[in-house]
């Protein structure tokens, strides 16, 4: 990639890009192959940035004071520059160029910041809900790879906000709730009962809820249901599945959304008989299918160490 | 400019740019042009580096961690947002872009973080290094517009660190050494004590040290006198004077070095009789001259608020 060309004369444009030089030549000891790969990449890109807007020294200031703030907001319970990560499309961005399209494997999107490791585990057909409040929904499917093999024993991590739009992380109370794994059958089926997925905003109370403020941005996010798929020698998938009609799908805070995630999730008025035969207590539910295809993993990657059922 | 075409097949190419194509337009509504063209800008550069080195996740958990740690670090007194804009020569490219280069006037550099308002004046001749250990430094020169015009009046602030590496607010005493202020005279020309100029480096414990540190780059800051320079109707300038023969020159830290600022001082044998007869206690001494050429402002700039005599 070359700099742009800034505005000004030619002197301006020489003692720019001798500084964009400069920098650059300051990594020229880096130990690490990788790391000054990194952090050249990182110097063109940054002061093409600044060449580009000619930012000003009140920009640069604001700059400094919204990374300042994020700073000071983030503990371990709210971390803000994921949540800038996220509404730039860095972390989505991220997630694509590390998940390499393969014609007919499932998507991947964003792992979000509410996935906890040490999950209970579900038998097929279980409740990943548990006290969680919202509408029940049967979630049904195969886990395949891209020859279209089944995958007996593939370990599916699932999760989701409660009607309220909270994870269970997000109460106080350390309740667990609306989180489980479980393991594919011999025929790598698997079903489960959760919720209706139902849309929330991003934490926007801090600078990131300023800047979405500032440039008219929703903080909502599509209604969605996490998965994570392990199995031995195939390609951990990280992703979500969205509710086909939400009005939310073209506006997602953290562009998670993609085409082939998007799922009928069908209504069941009251009274539907469940297919396991739960009895629901005259309560309406969801049904929705979701099958799922790993592709083989790369040498490089290995086996997901949790990969191996305990 | 265009996005950097990512590695891998149309499909995964087709992807990642869509993704960028979606972010960008979810800043479409965004009420000031000017925020909706930094945004726009910034997520640009910002994908077209993530795609450019495919960022790994574990990468982007480290940027996250460094940002973290930056953040925590952050106080009234420490900024380490603005060590690393210094670092990656962010801080110096937006001086560049805001003091577009005029062919006589002097050039300008980074303000760097020890410039406090409220220095005390001294007369013409006067001593800014009050009790900051150090070897004295006479100081000349003449304030001129780009018309060769002298500038009587024009206000110069002038700062420097000790001996020791150390600006006074650095010191937990509340001292006040090694700044002031004074006016350039009716022939625009002006003279001061201070400190013949010794290196230092900036604050190296953090996660801008640890990158320094990891990159193969020292800490060091080349040798150098501060100097704003403020009159009316001329442009004001931020700038330093460098040492000639510092052997820290080529690897400044923060990229402050521009050639035409290397200025000689000359070192003067204990004994040598001071330009206006101070008594030196049979010290060595240094003198360096340095004549400012200010530009006009331009009609967006206006005068400085302090540009006027109190």
């Amino acid at each position: 990639m070359t700099a742009t060309p800034p505005a000004g004369s030619d002197q301006q444009r020489r003692i720019e890009d001798e500084l964009v030089r400069t920098v650059l030549a300051s990594f020229r000891d880096t130990p690490d192959p990788r790391l000054k790969e990194v952090m050249e990449a990182l110097v063109r890109n940054l002061h093409a940035f600044i060449r580009e807007v000619r930012l000003t020294e009140t920009e640069w200031e604001h700059a400094i004071a919204f990374l300042t703030a994020a700073g000071h907001l983030t503990t371990d319970r709210r971390q803000e520059f994921v949540l800038l990560s996220d509404v730039l499309g860095a972390s989505m961005q991220t997630v694509n160029v590390n998940q390499e399209a393969t014609a007919d494997a499932t998507e991947a999107t964003v792992l979000g910041p509410f996935f906890v490791d040490g999950s209970p585990e579900i038998p097929l057909g279980g409740d990943m809900a548990s006290d969680a409040p919202g509408e029940p929904c049967w979630v049904e499917g195969i886990v395949t790879d891209t020859d279209g093999n089944p995958v007996p024993g593939a370990r599916l991590e699932v999760w989701e906000a409660d009607e309220d739009g909270l994870y269970d992380v997000q109460y106080d109370d350390d309740r667990l709730a609306g989180r489980a794994h479980l393991f594919t059958d011999d025929q790598g089926g698997y079903t489960f009962w959760g919720l209706t997925p139902t849309p929330y905003p991003i934490p926007h109370d801090g600078p990131v809820g300023v800047l979405l403020d500032r440039t008219g941005r929703s903080p909502m996010r599509a209604s969605h249901l996490h998965f994570k798929a392990i199995a031995p020698g195939l390609r951990t998938l990280v992703t979500h599945i969205f509710v086909d009609g939400d009005e939310l799908l073209p506006s997602d805070a953290v562009f998670g959304v993609k085409q082939s995630l998007v799922k009928r999730f069908e209504r069941q008025p009251a009274g539907t008989p469940a297919p396991d035969g739960r009895a629901l207590a005259g309560r309406s539910w969801s049904r929705v299918r979701f099958d799922i295809v790993l592709p083989k993993a790369s040498a490089a990657e290995g086996d997901d160490p949790v990969a191996v059922r305990a």
